[in-house]
Protein backbone atom coordinates (compact mmCIF):
# COMPACT_ATOMS: atom_id res chain seq x y z
CA UNK A 1 0.00 0.00 0.00
CA UNK A 2 0.96 3.46 -0.62
CA UNK A 3 -0.10 6.59 1.07
CA UNK A 4 0.60 10.00 -0.62
CA UNK A 5 0.76 12.53 1.80
CA UNK A 6 2.65 15.66 3.49
CA UNK A 7 4.43 15.49 7.07
CA UNK A 8 3.76 18.81 8.35
CA UNK A 9 -0.25 18.81 7.24
CA UNK A 10 -3.00 17.52 9.67
CA UNK A 11 -4.99 15.04 7.62
CA UNK A 12 -2.42 12.95 6.55
CA UNK A 13 -1.09 13.18 10.27
CA UNK A 14 -4.24 11.84 11.83
CA UNK A 15 -3.98 8.40 9.17
CA UNK A 16 -0.11 8.01 10.25
CA UNK A 17 -1.11 7.67 13.85
CA UNK A 18 -4.24 5.68 13.43
CA UNK A 19 -2.04 3.34 11.76
CA UNK A 20 0.73 3.70 14.30
CA UNK A 21 -1.73 2.61 16.71
CA UNK A 22 -2.59 -0.35 14.91
CA UNK A 23 1.08 -1.42 14.61
CA UNK A 24 0.42 -1.28 10.54
CA UNK A 25 2.34 1.81 9.74
CA UNK A 26 5.51 0.15 8.48
CA UNK A 27 3.49 -1.91 5.94
CA UNK A 28 3.34 1.35 4.00
CA UNK A 29 5.36 3.23 2.02
CA UNK A 30 5.00 7.33 2.30
CA UNK A 31 5.29 9.10 -0.43
CA UNK A 32 5.47 12.62 -0.23
CA UNK A 33 3.38 15.68 -1.73
CA UNK A 34 4.76 19.25 -1.62
CA UNK A 35 1.63 21.18 -1.41
CA UNK A 36 3.29 24.38 -1.38
CA UNK A 37 4.57 23.53 -4.69
CA UNK A 38 1.59 22.24 -6.10
CA UNK A 39 2.06 18.46 -6.64
CA UNK A 40 -1.09 17.41 -4.91
CA UNK A 41 -2.44 19.57 -8.53
CA UNK A 42 -0.92 17.77 -10.98
CA UNK A 43 -2.82 15.06 -13.48
CA UNK A 44 -1.07 12.24 -11.97
CA UNK A 45 -2.27 13.17 -8.62
CA UNK A 46 -5.78 14.63 -9.45
CA UNK A 47 -6.42 10.69 -11.07
CA UNK A 48 -5.88 9.25 -8.04
CA UNK A 49 -8.03 11.90 -5.73
CA UNK A 50 -10.29 14.15 -7.99
CA UNK A 51 -10.63 16.91 -5.27
CA UNK A 52 -6.44 16.90 -4.62
CA UNK A 53 -6.28 16.65 -1.39
CA UNK A 54 -4.09 14.38 0.83
CA UNK A 55 -4.39 11.58 2.16
CA UNK A 56 -4.88 8.94 -1.06
CA UNK A 57 -3.79 5.39 0.35
CA UNK A 58 -3.27 3.39 -2.88
CA UNK A 59 -3.92 -0.47 -2.14
CA UNK A 60 -2.11 -2.90 -3.86
CA UNK A 61 -5.52 -3.63 -6.37
CA UNK A 62 -4.47 0.08 -7.62
CA UNK A 63 -7.67 1.73 -6.00
CA UNK A 64 -7.18 5.02 -4.33
CA UNK A 65 -9.04 5.81 -1.50
CA UNK A 66 -9.32 9.46 -0.87
CA UNK A 67 -10.37 11.35 2.97
CA UNK A 68 -8.78 11.01 6.57
CA UNK A 69 -11.46 9.07 8.02
CA UNK A 70 -12.61 6.54 4.34
CA UNK A 71 -8.60 5.47 4.83
CA UNK A 72 -9.08 4.77 8.37
CA UNK A 73 -12.16 2.93 8.27
CA UNK A 74 -10.79 0.95 5.26
CA UNK A 75 -7.30 0.18 7.27
CA UNK A 76 -10.26 -0.65 10.53
CA UNK A 77 -12.45 -2.47 8.36
CA UNK A 78 -9.11 -4.93 6.87
CA UNK A 79 -7.73 -5.54 10.34
CA UNK A 80 -9.98 -6.60 12.70
CA UNK A 81 -7.29 -8.49 14.40
CA UNK A 82 -5.63 -4.87 15.78
CA UNK A 83 -7.15 -2.39 18.28
CA UNK A 84 -10.87 -1.22 17.43
CA UNK A 85 -10.04 2.53 17.09
CA UNK A 86 -13.78 3.19 15.85
CA UNK A 87 -15.85 1.79 17.98
CA UNK A 88 -17.23 -2.12 18.30
CA UNK A 89 -21.14 -1.89 19.36
CA UNK A 90 -23.31 -0.10 16.84
CA UNK A 91 -23.92 2.41 20.10
CA UNK A 92 -19.69 3.18 20.60
CA UNK A 93 -19.19 3.45 16.82
CA UNK A 94 -21.81 5.52 16.19
CA UNK A 95 -20.77 8.05 19.14
CA UNK A 96 -17.30 7.64 17.67
CA UNK A 97 -18.55 8.58 14.34
CA UNK A 98 -20.54 11.48 16.32
CA UNK A 99 -17.77 13.22 18.09
CA UNK A 100 -15.20 12.68 14.49
CA UNK A 101 -17.56 14.69 12.79
CA UNK A 102 -17.62 17.37 15.48
CA UNK A 103 -14.19 17.62 15.13
CA UNK A 104 -13.92 17.62 11.17
CA UNK A 105 -16.96 20.21 10.83
CA UNK A 106 -16.34 22.34 14.70
CA UNK A 107 -12.71 22.26 14.71
CA UNK A 108 -10.49 21.45 12.34
CA UNK A 109 -13.02 23.28 9.20
CA UNK A 110 -12.59 26.34 11.52
CA UNK A 111 -8.83 25.87 11.71
CA UNK A 112 -7.96 25.08 8.35
CA UNK A 113 -10.02 27.59 7.33
CA UNK A 114 -8.57 30.30 9.47
CA UNK A 115 -5.40 29.41 8.45
CA UNK A 116 -5.65 29.49 4.94
CA UNK A 117 -8.21 32.76 4.98
CA UNK A 118 -5.58 34.75 6.69
CA UNK A 119 -2.23 33.78 5.62
CA UNK A 120 -2.71 32.69 2.39
CA UNK A 121 -0.73 30.29 2.16
CA UNK A 122 -2.75 28.91 -0.99
CA UNK A 123 -3.29 32.20 -2.24
CA UNK A 124 -2.29 31.09 -5.66
CA UNK A 125 -5.48 28.57 -5.69
CA UNK A 126 -8.07 30.10 -4.05
CA UNK A 127 -9.51 33.52 -2.61
CA UNK A 128 -9.25 34.37 0.48
CA UNK A 129 -11.23 36.12 3.22
CA UNK A 130 -9.16 37.27 5.87
CA UNK A 131 -12.73 38.51 8.27
CA UNK A 132 -14.16 35.27 6.97
CA UNK A 133 -10.95 33.50 8.37
CA UNK A 134 -10.44 35.47 11.38
CA UNK A 135 -14.12 34.56 12.43
CA UNK A 136 -13.44 31.01 11.95
CA UNK A 137 -10.51 31.37 14.42
CA UNK A 138 -13.24 32.48 17.31
CA UNK A 139 -15.28 29.00 16.31
CA UNK A 140 -12.04 27.10 16.78
CA UNK A 141 -11.69 28.92 20.15
CA UNK A 142 -15.29 28.13 21.21
CA UNK A 143 -15.17 24.51 20.33
CA UNK A 144 -11.61 24.14 22.43
CA UNK A 145 -13.48 25.51 25.31
CA UNK A 146 -16.25 22.85 24.94
CA UNK A 147 -13.57 20.28 24.28
CA UNK A 148 -11.80 21.54 28.43
CA UNK A 149 -15.15 21.52 29.67
CA UNK A 150 -15.85 18.02 28.88
CA UNK A 151 -12.28 17.00 29.33
CA UNK A 152 -12.91 18.01 32.97
CA UNK A 153 -14.61 14.90 33.68
CA UNK A 154 -13.50 12.14 31.18
CA UNK A 155 -10.38 11.03 30.26
CA UNK A 156 -10.75 10.45 26.86
CA UNK A 157 -13.06 11.76 24.17
CA UNK A 158 -15.81 8.64 23.79
CA UNK A 159 -16.60 5.79 26.46
CA UNK A 160 -13.33 6.76 28.52
CA UNK A 161 -11.74 5.19 25.96
CA UNK A 162 -8.60 5.92 23.55
CA UNK A 163 -10.38 5.98 19.84
CA UNK A 164 -9.74 7.72 16.72
CA UNK A 165 -11.81 10.29 18.04
CA UNK A 166 -8.82 11.68 20.59
CA UNK A 167 -6.49 11.29 17.30
CA UNK A 168 -8.36 13.75 15.47
CA UNK A 169 -9.23 16.14 18.21
CA UNK A 170 -5.01 15.79 18.56
CA UNK A 171 -3.46 16.06 15.61
CA UNK A 172 -6.33 19.17 14.64
CA UNK A 173 -4.96 20.96 18.56
CA UNK A 174 -1.06 20.55 17.32
CA UNK A 175 -1.61 22.07 13.93
CA UNK A 176 -3.35 24.94 15.46
CA UNK A 177 -0.40 26.06 16.54
CA UNK A 178 -0.47 27.57 12.80
CA UNK A 179 -3.00 30.39 13.69
CA UNK A 180 -1.66 30.80 17.44
CA UNK A 181 -4.31 28.53 18.89
CA UNK A 182 -2.57 27.13 22.06
CA UNK A 183 -4.22 24.80 25.05
CA UNK A 184 -2.97 27.01 27.40
CA UNK A 185 -3.31 26.98 30.88
CA UNK A 186 -6.37 28.82 30.57
CA UNK A 187 -7.56 25.53 29.52
CA UNK A 188 -5.88 23.49 32.00
CA UNK A 189 -7.98 19.56 31.30
CA UNK A 190 -7.43 20.04 27.53
CA UNK A 191 -3.82 20.87 28.46
CA UNK A 192 -3.50 17.90 30.63
CA UNK A 193 -5.44 15.57 27.85
CA UNK A 194 -2.87 16.99 24.91
CA UNK A 195 0.12 15.92 27.27
CA UNK A 196 -1.27 12.56 27.78
CA UNK A 197 -2.25 11.72 23.98
CA UNK A 198 1.18 13.73 22.80
CA UNK A 199 3.21 10.45 25.16
CA UNK A 200 1.88 8.05 22.47
CA UNK A 201 4.55 6.56 20.57
CA UNK A 202 1.64 7.42 17.66
CA UNK A 203 2.60 11.09 18.25
CA UNK A 204 6.03 11.08 17.13
CA UNK A 205 4.93 9.55 13.77
CA UNK B 1 -36.24 6.01 19.06
CA UNK B 2 -36.79 9.92 18.81
CA UNK B 3 -35.55 12.14 15.78
CA UNK B 4 -35.25 15.88 16.33
CA UNK B 5 -35.80 17.22 13.39
CA UNK B 6 -36.79 20.16 10.73
CA UNK B 7 -39.04 18.77 7.45
CA UNK B 8 -37.03 21.15 5.05
CA UNK B 9 -33.80 20.68 6.32
CA UNK B 10 -30.92 19.20 4.00
CA UNK B 11 -29.12 17.19 6.50
CA UNK B 12 -32.35 15.82 8.89
CA UNK B 13 -33.55 14.58 5.03
CA UNK B 14 -30.56 12.62 4.60
CA UNK B 15 -31.68 10.45 7.94
CA UNK B 16 -35.32 10.20 6.39
CA UNK B 17 -34.67 8.60 3.51
CA UNK B 18 -31.83 6.64 4.89
CA UNK B 19 -34.57 5.29 7.20
CA UNK B 20 -36.75 5.08 4.84
CA UNK B 21 -35.00 2.90 2.45
CA UNK B 22 -34.69 0.35 5.62
CA UNK B 23 -38.10 0.59 6.32
CA UNK B 24 -37.40 1.90 9.59
CA UNK B 25 -39.15 5.25 9.50
CA UNK B 26 -42.41 4.45 11.35
CA UNK B 27 -40.26 2.97 14.39
CA UNK B 28 -39.30 6.30 15.02
CA UNK B 29 -41.33 9.49 16.42
CA UNK B 30 -40.03 12.63 14.52
CA UNK B 31 -40.25 16.15 16.74
CA UNK B 32 -39.95 19.11 14.34
CA UNK B 33 -37.67 22.16 15.55
CA UNK B 34 -38.21 24.86 14.28
CA UNK B 35 -34.74 26.39 13.24
CA UNK B 36 -35.81 30.30 12.22
CA UNK B 37 -37.62 30.66 15.84
CA UNK B 38 -34.35 29.10 17.37
CA UNK B 39 -35.42 25.92 18.99
CA UNK B 40 -32.56 24.36 18.46
CA UNK B 41 -30.64 27.08 20.75
CA UNK B 42 -32.62 26.41 23.89
CA UNK B 43 -31.11 24.73 27.12
CA UNK B 44 -33.36 21.48 27.13
CA UNK B 45 -31.69 21.20 22.95
CA UNK B 46 -27.90 21.56 23.94
CA UNK B 47 -28.00 19.24 26.51
CA UNK B 48 -28.97 16.94 23.60
CA UNK B 49 -26.77 18.20 21.23
CA UNK B 50 -24.27 20.80 22.36
CA UNK B 51 -23.56 21.79 18.44
CA UNK B 52 -27.14 23.17 18.15
CA UNK B 53 -27.94 21.35 14.45
CA UNK B 54 -30.47 19.07 13.89
CA UNK B 55 -31.28 16.16 13.72
CA UNK B 56 -30.24 14.29 16.78
CA UNK B 57 -31.26 10.80 17.00
CA UNK B 58 -32.51 9.85 21.23
CA UNK B 59 -32.50 5.93 22.10
CA UNK B 60 -35.05 4.27 24.14
CA UNK B 61 -32.42 4.56 26.88
CA UNK B 62 -31.63 8.31 26.41
CA UNK B 63 -28.38 8.13 24.44
CA UNK B 64 -28.70 11.35 22.34
CA UNK B 65 -26.25 10.60 18.86
CA UNK B 66 -26.27 13.65 16.73
CA UNK B 67 -24.31 14.13 13.26
CA UNK B 68 -26.49 12.75 10.20
CA UNK B 69 -23.78 9.70 9.59
CA UNK B 70 -23.25 9.37 13.17
CA UNK B 71 -27.12 8.21 13.39
CA UNK B 72 -27.05 6.47 9.82
CA UNK B 73 -24.14 4.57 11.45
CA UNK B 74 -26.13 3.17 14.46
CA UNK B 75 -29.21 2.24 12.43
CA UNK B 76 -27.21 0.43 9.71
CA UNK B 77 -25.03 -1.32 12.42
CA UNK B 78 -28.11 -1.86 15.51
CA UNK B 79 -29.93 -3.42 12.31
CA UNK B 80 -27.85 -5.67 9.85
CA UNK B 81 -31.21 -7.38 8.61
CA UNK B 82 -32.14 -4.22 6.41
CA UNK B 83 -30.59 -3.07 3.11
CA UNK B 84 -27.10 -2.46 3.57
CA UNK B 85 -26.33 1.45 2.73
CA UNK B 86 -23.05 1.75 3.99
CA UNK B 87 -21.45 -0.64 1.96
CA UNK B 88 -20.22 -4.61 3.29
CA UNK B 89 -16.48 -5.37 2.34
CA UNK B 90 -13.64 -2.87 3.82
CA UNK B 91 -13.52 -1.25 0.45
CA UNK B 92 -17.00 -1.13 -0.44
CA UNK B 93 -17.17 0.88 3.17
CA UNK B 94 -14.67 2.94 2.58
CA UNK B 95 -15.09 3.57 -0.86
CA UNK B 96 -18.52 4.63 0.17
CA UNK B 97 -17.22 7.08 2.98
CA UNK B 98 -14.62 8.59 0.80
CA UNK B 99 -17.98 10.10 -1.25
CA UNK B 100 -19.91 11.01 1.92
CA UNK B 101 -16.73 13.07 2.89
CA UNK B 102 -16.62 14.19 -0.79
CA UNK B 103 -20.04 15.40 -0.56
CA UNK B 104 -20.15 17.02 2.97
CA UNK B 105 -17.01 18.99 2.13
CA UNK B 106 -17.19 19.78 -1.42
CA UNK B 107 -20.83 20.35 -1.70
CA UNK B 108 -23.14 20.19 1.19
CA UNK B 109 -20.37 22.69 3.03
CA UNK B 110 -20.09 25.15 -0.22
CA UNK B 111 -24.02 25.53 -1.00
CA UNK B 112 -24.74 25.39 2.89
CA UNK B 113 -22.03 28.45 3.72
CA UNK B 114 -23.49 29.79 0.21
CA UNK B 115 -27.04 29.81 1.73
CA UNK B 116 -26.20 30.81 5.53
CA UNK B 117 -23.68 33.85 4.58
CA UNK B 118 -25.73 35.30 1.22
CA UNK B 119 -29.49 34.82 1.94
CA UNK B 120 -29.05 35.82 6.07
CA UNK B 121 -31.21 33.74 7.34
CA UNK B 122 -29.29 32.71 10.43
CA UNK B 123 -28.08 36.06 10.74
CA UNK B 124 -29.36 36.44 14.68
CA UNK B 125 -26.68 33.88 15.60
CA UNK B 126 -23.99 34.41 13.52
CA UNK B 127 -21.61 36.97 10.84
CA UNK B 128 -22.69 36.90 7.46
CA UNK B 129 -19.57 36.95 5.20
CA UNK B 130 -21.86 37.15 1.49
CA UNK B 131 -18.71 37.99 -0.82
CA UNK B 132 -17.39 34.46 1.08
CA UNK B 133 -20.68 33.16 0.49
CA UNK B 134 -20.52 33.99 -3.02
CA UNK B 135 -17.09 32.07 -3.54
CA UNK B 136 -19.55 28.97 -2.03
CA UNK B 137 -21.54 29.37 -5.27
CA UNK B 138 -19.08 28.48 -7.59
CA UNK B 139 -17.12 25.36 -5.74
CA UNK B 140 -20.58 23.95 -5.36
CA UNK B 141 -21.06 24.69 -9.05
CA UNK B 142 -17.51 22.91 -9.67
CA UNK B 143 -18.47 20.01 -7.74
CA UNK B 144 -22.24 19.58 -9.76
CA UNK B 145 -20.03 19.54 -12.62
CA UNK B 146 -17.63 16.63 -11.23
CA UNK B 147 -20.79 14.62 -10.52
CA UNK B 148 -21.90 15.21 -14.19
CA UNK B 149 -18.64 14.05 -15.57
CA UNK B 150 -18.73 10.88 -13.57
CA UNK B 151 -22.07 9.70 -13.82
CA UNK B 152 -21.67 9.77 -17.59
CA UNK B 153 -20.33 6.11 -16.76
CA UNK B 154 -22.01 5.29 -13.55
CA UNK B 155 -25.99 4.68 -12.96
CA UNK B 156 -25.10 5.34 -9.01
CA UNK B 157 -22.41 6.95 -7.06
CA UNK B 158 -20.42 4.22 -5.97
CA UNK B 159 -19.92 0.90 -7.00
CA UNK B 160 -23.16 0.72 -9.35
CA UNK B 161 -25.32 -0.03 -6.34
CA UNK B 162 -27.79 2.76 -4.34
CA UNK B 163 -26.28 3.85 -1.43
CA UNK B 164 -26.03 6.38 1.47
CA UNK B 165 -23.81 8.73 -0.90
CA UNK B 166 -26.56 8.91 -3.08
CA UNK B 167 -29.28 9.85 -0.96
CA UNK B 168 -26.58 12.48 1.02
CA UNK B 169 -25.88 13.85 -2.63
CA UNK B 170 -29.55 13.78 -3.66
CA UNK B 171 -30.82 15.85 -0.42
CA UNK B 172 -27.86 18.21 -1.12
CA UNK B 173 -28.81 18.94 -4.89
CA UNK B 174 -32.74 19.06 -3.75
CA UNK B 175 -31.67 21.73 -1.25
CA UNK B 176 -29.32 23.54 -3.72
CA UNK B 177 -32.40 25.20 -4.96
CA UNK B 178 -32.20 28.17 -2.57
CA UNK B 179 -29.32 29.18 -3.67
CA UNK B 180 -30.45 28.83 -7.41
CA UNK B 181 -28.07 25.76 -8.35
CA UNK B 182 -30.46 22.97 -10.31
CA UNK B 183 -28.93 19.89 -12.25
CA UNK B 184 -30.51 21.34 -15.72
CA UNK B 185 -29.83 20.69 -19.24
CA UNK B 186 -26.17 21.68 -19.30
CA UNK B 187 -25.46 18.81 -16.75
CA UNK B 188 -27.81 16.05 -18.39
CA UNK B 189 -26.51 12.82 -16.66
CA UNK B 190 -26.79 14.60 -13.10
CA UNK B 191 -30.51 15.38 -14.27
CA UNK B 192 -31.05 11.79 -15.19
CA UNK B 193 -29.48 10.36 -12.01
CA UNK B 194 -31.55 13.14 -9.84
CA UNK B 195 -34.82 12.10 -11.71
CA UNK B 196 -33.57 8.61 -11.11
CA UNK B 197 -33.89 8.75 -7.14
CA UNK B 198 -36.50 11.19 -7.40
CA UNK B 199 -38.78 8.53 -8.15
CA UNK B 200 -37.81 6.50 -4.92
CA UNK B 201 -40.56 6.33 -2.41
CA UNK B 202 -37.62 7.41 0.17
CA UNK B 203 -37.65 10.70 -1.71
CA UNK B 204 -40.82 11.87 -0.72
CA UNK B 205 -40.69 11.39 3.02
N1 LIG C 1 -11.58 16.16 3.90
C1 LIG C 1 -10.23 15.82 3.56
C2 LIG C 1 -9.36 17.03 3.76
C3 LIG C 1 -8.00 16.86 3.16
C4 LIG C 1 -7.24 18.18 3.12
O1 LIG C 1 -7.83 19.27 3.17
N2 LIG C 1 -5.92 18.06 2.99
C5 LIG C 1 -5.06 19.22 2.91
C6 LIG C 1 -3.79 19.01 3.74
S1 LIG C 1 -4.15 18.75 5.48
C7 LIG C 1 -4.65 19.43 1.46
O2 LIG C 1 -4.40 18.47 0.73
N3 LIG C 1 -4.56 20.71 1.00
C8 LIG C 1 -4.04 21.02 -0.29
C9 LIG C 1 -4.86 22.01 -1.06
O3 LIG C 1 -5.92 22.44 -0.54
O4 LIG C 1 -4.43 22.38 -2.18
C10 LIG C 1 -9.75 14.63 4.40
O5 LIG C 1 -10.33 14.37 5.45
O6 LIG C 1 -8.81 13.94 3.98
N1 LIG D 1 -22.68 18.20 10.48
C1 LIG D 1 -24.06 18.21 10.88
C2 LIG D 1 -24.74 19.39 10.25
C3 LIG D 1 -26.08 19.67 10.85
C4 LIG D 1 -26.64 21.03 10.43
O1 LIG D 1 -25.89 21.93 10.01
N2 LIG D 1 -27.97 21.16 10.54
C5 LIG D 1 -28.62 22.39 10.21
C6 LIG D 1 -29.93 22.10 9.48
S1 LIG D 1 -29.65 21.23 7.95
C7 LIG D 1 -28.96 23.15 11.51
O2 LIG D 1 -29.33 22.54 12.49
N3 LIG D 1 -28.84 24.50 11.51
C8 LIG D 1 -29.26 25.31 12.61
C9 LIG D 1 -28.28 26.37 13.00
O3 LIG D 1 -27.17 26.41 12.41
O4 LIG D 1 -28.62 27.16 13.92
C10 LIG D 1 -24.75 16.90 10.49
O5 LIG D 1 -24.23 16.22 9.61
O6 LIG D 1 -25.76 16.52 11.08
Amino acid sequence: MKLYETATAPNPRRVRMFMAEKGLLEQVECIEIDLAKGENLTPEFVARNPMKKVPVLELDDGTCLAETMAICRYVEEAHPETLPLLGTSPKQKALIEQWLRWIDFYFMMPVGMCFQHTSGYFKDRMTCFPEYGQDCYGKAQEFMAFLDQYLATHDYLVGDEFSAADINAFATLAFARVVKLRADSSLPNLSAWYERIAARPSAQV
